[in-house]
């Protein structure tokens, strides 16, 4: 029989990605040990949505109209939500011709690349990256331009601040040129958990009005900052012009697996980015989006963001109080749901030995997998959000996710607390 | 201020979409007259999914895990029960590598295309078409080439089975050259009602493998059926290899807003789909897909598809009644939830007047529009699966949804009555 048909270059098979590499190194120690791990690995929730918006959810399930497909736009319902809960950042109220619902945050900034890029123009983005990015603007043809965010030099000897992570302006100026049509921003950034500070937006800003060009603004974790979050659209009207917010429901009510997303931004761009949208998914889940409506309005009215912001402090010293105590330093987040901690202070054993698959990965990758199977704690090496160039910096450290409940904390906190006899002070 | 970035050509503003231009002038006639409509046109269901599968949802809700990412490929759950549904088609009992959840039917096709389409490559596709494959196979630079279903030439006149509709296997060996990558079946058919016979499968599934050509075989209408439905991957295992095949839970379960369809097919092609699936929106709504899980296995033990298709025996009859007394022939849907039917007898009035917009579109446009306007019957003009140069087939056609409950079909009918006055016997 003859070969399959070949398919597209650009998707490779084998080369087992980070997450599958992670979850099975996990399970395998679970069934040889048969001890529970503690995922801090991806950025999944190990709790529910809030009850009213579980509630919502039910509620919308009983309605025939919501089992059913929503306007590619999105529903008029979660539409109206949106306008109340992000009017007050726009000097007029919105309308629904800025917005548009996605299939899960993501599925919305691949609306707008494959909206506004065809081969060959540029997208600059900053480095570290959320790895979907990469492909996303990949698939209709663009070329990633990186600028690194550089991390204060004492970083691996002192714990520093997510703000002291900073953008070389020169190199910001220097990556673009005239094929560059976007910038994406995420603030606050995974994994550094950064806020970016209102001089940095505004100078990001003024560069892309005087460039004309697009600010794709990734603020999915826009709820989740322990100072102040400036939305890059507030800036100036002439940046706002330019600016698509992303929004994620999943990071917003701990509801992930509901690939429920927004943007927001010129109805000129938006009305684009819902052509492209309608044909990658043609929808968005009906009866979820029903249960967003609701719960936006409901976290509203009894302060849920402000309480989950009281909790998520908590969570993160859960985790900080233990690396304090080890002498292991890392980033201060100033938003997010990600610690990224620096082991460069740690010495293997010698009698450890990796398996064959990570014997060429950069140091991260080793310290995850002695992580797992000595401590049962999973974090992620984050040399995966560099690229080859540049995965030096972080070479040294894991990234781990808090947003899980207090008790699963703890337990990591315990488990990792016996990495002491491994430190060179 | 300068203009806002340029855009990707492909996506063309303005030019009102055909599912806009119909609800809106269906919405404008029920502001003006008061009156409301009865809309045959979507393919939406006008009824709730059944009770098992919305309490397997709100089941579902309660679990914490089951609101958060799940696995890019699916919920094991989900692929589960797949597994269970579909092995009896396959030699061997299926395996989880060969099956892929997809956020709807529709993006699961996008995965299949974007993983194996390079630009130039072609994609031969039946016509008339569903017109979401076209922007899909487009969006990664793949050519369409339409093959043509030939209807009887008297179906202007007479009744006609949906099998009378034709394939010529000369022009279709003729569509294909060493660039043609895949062909795209729906079976049963949208709109016709065509459900392909032994034969014509045999055929089509012949030269694919004589051309190693993957068979994308659209069955999301698989479970109505009103004549034996053969799956395209049963027919050879030569045949099989080559086919993945589609499956929608929003059609098998009245539920399109849940997004949730899933691809079957080798494990070879079922892996590269699932890249391209995991960068176009990383997974699928988690509790849906648990809520199907469950469906999947319920719908059999209480005999649901059969008594389905009981029912949908009877909506049919409850228009095509109508028509026989009217005396416009129709095509006998073999499959499907669609009734096309033709008003070539069909006189207007004088005294009508068409808007602007449609003034320059096909008769069926008119139709479709007067039918709105002066019967309150919403239903879809059918030139919109038709090239060009081809429309003219379905000029005098209207395409009806019977996917609605019996009453709104009886209102429909009772509506339509009034058209003898404007029928030329």
């Amino acid at each position: 029989m003859s070969s399959l048909p070949k398919h597209n270059p650009y998707f490779q098979i084998g080369g087992k990605d980070i997450w599958s590499l992670v979850n099975e190194t996990a399970a395998s120690r679970e069934s040889l040990t048969g001890k529970k791990t503690v995922n801090l690995g991806q950025g999944f929730f190990s709790y529910s949505p809030p009850p009213f918006a579980i509630q919502a959810a039910k509620e919308a399930l009983d309605v025939p109209a919501f089992n059913q497909y929503a306007p590619p736009r999105g529903r008029p319902e979660l539409i109206g939500s949106l306008i109340e809960a992000y009017s007050s950042y726009y000097p007029e109220k919105l309308t629904p011709s800025q917005i548009m619902v996605s299939t899960g945050a993501n599925e919305g900034m691949l609306s707008m690349f494959l909206a506004f890029l065809t081969p060959g123009d540029e997208v600059v983005v900053f480095e570290p990256f959320f790895d979907q990015y990469i492909s996303n603007i990949e698939i209709p043809g663009g070329k990633v331009v990186y600028v690194p965010l550089h991390p204060p030099q004492c970083f691996d000897q002192e714990t520093v601040n997510s703000s002291d992570w900073k953008i070389n302006f020169t190199e910001l100026e220097n990556s673009i040129n005239e094929r560059t049509k976007m910038i994406v921003l995420n603030t606050p950034h995974n994994p550094i958990g950064k806020v970016f500070s209102r001089d940095e937006l505004q100078r990001i800003g003024d560069i892309c009005v005087r460039n004309n060009i697009i600010i794709l603004a990734d603020e999915v974790y826009e709820n989740l900052y322990y100072k102040e979050h400036i939305k890059m659209a507030t800036l100036s009207p002439e940046i706002s012009r330019l600016t698509v917010t992303v929004g994620s429901a999943g990071k917003s009510f701990a509801a992930t697996g509901w690939r429920i997303g927004w943007l927001i931004g010129h109805k000129d761009l938006i009305s684009v980015a819902c052509l492209a949208h309608t044909r990658i998914c043609f929808a968005s889940p009906s009866p979820l989006q029903i249960a967003c409506a609701s719960a936006l309005r409901t976290a509203k009215s009894v302060g849920y963001f402000e309480e989950t912001r009281k909790q998520y402090t908590y969570k993160y010293k859960i985790l900080t109080d233990v690396f304090d105590k080890l002498g292991l330093p890392y980033t201060i987040a100033e938003g997010g749901y990600f610690l990224l901690v620096n082991f460069k202070k740690l010495k293997f054993p010698d009698s450890v030995e990796f398996p064959e698959e990570i014997q060429n990965k950069p140091r991260d990758f080793k310290l995850c997998y002695w992580l797992i199977q000595e401590f049962g704690v999973v974090s992620i090496p984050p040399t995966e959000f560099f690229i080859e160039e540049h995965k030096m910096v972080v070479k040294d450290c894991l990234r781990f996710a808090v947003c899980k409940d207090d008790q699963m904390l703890r337990e990591a906190a315990r488990c990792l607390e016996r990495l002491k006899d491994y430190i060179q002070y």
